[in-house]
């Protein structure tokens, strides 16, 4: 898995509302009602990483989730990465 | 709940294996296997902080789990906070 160019980077970002590129990664962050329902779309997520083979560098605290994502074998983001975003997207916008 | 004094907080550590002092919280980490096995650990966290109704501050990425804890109200570390890092360990020891 190849480690994307900055430009092929933004690209991707413009199909993917509320993610950004820094430091060698794509981060984003969602706000829920509660500990419960992040906890829930957490949940989710893991599922889906799981059976990607792909995981998320990630930070809760109660209702507060901040989720970062790179390939680390590659040192930078790939598709990977945009893949397992765009699942998390949905996972969301389904919650 | 009342903020713990540093001598308090210290005293209850010493029953605590790996767990510091830091920052007006404390802190830990984890090492599992696989990400599975973070994950399961943090959902049986999330049950008993959900129950607890007081939450942590908790960031993964694979297989490491890095929890810190505080009272928001309190401005600081609190009985709640240890009343969960007890359950914590349970957890983690029964896992």
């Amino acid at each position: 898995m190849e480690k994307l160019s900055e430009e092929a980077i933004n690209k991707n970002l413009e199909n993917l509302e509320g993610w950004e590129y820094a430091k060698n990664a794509i981060h984003t962050s969602f706000q829920f009602a509660n500990f419960k329902d992040a906890f829930t779309v957490m949940t989710r997520i893991a599922f889906e990483a799981e059976a990607q083979q792909h995981h998320p560098n990630w930070a809760n605290v109660y209702n507060e989730l901040e989720i970062s994502l790179s390939t680390h074998e590659a040192g930078g983001v790939t598709e990977k990465d945009f893949k397992l975003a765009r699942a998390i997207e949905e996972i969301v916008e389904a919650g």
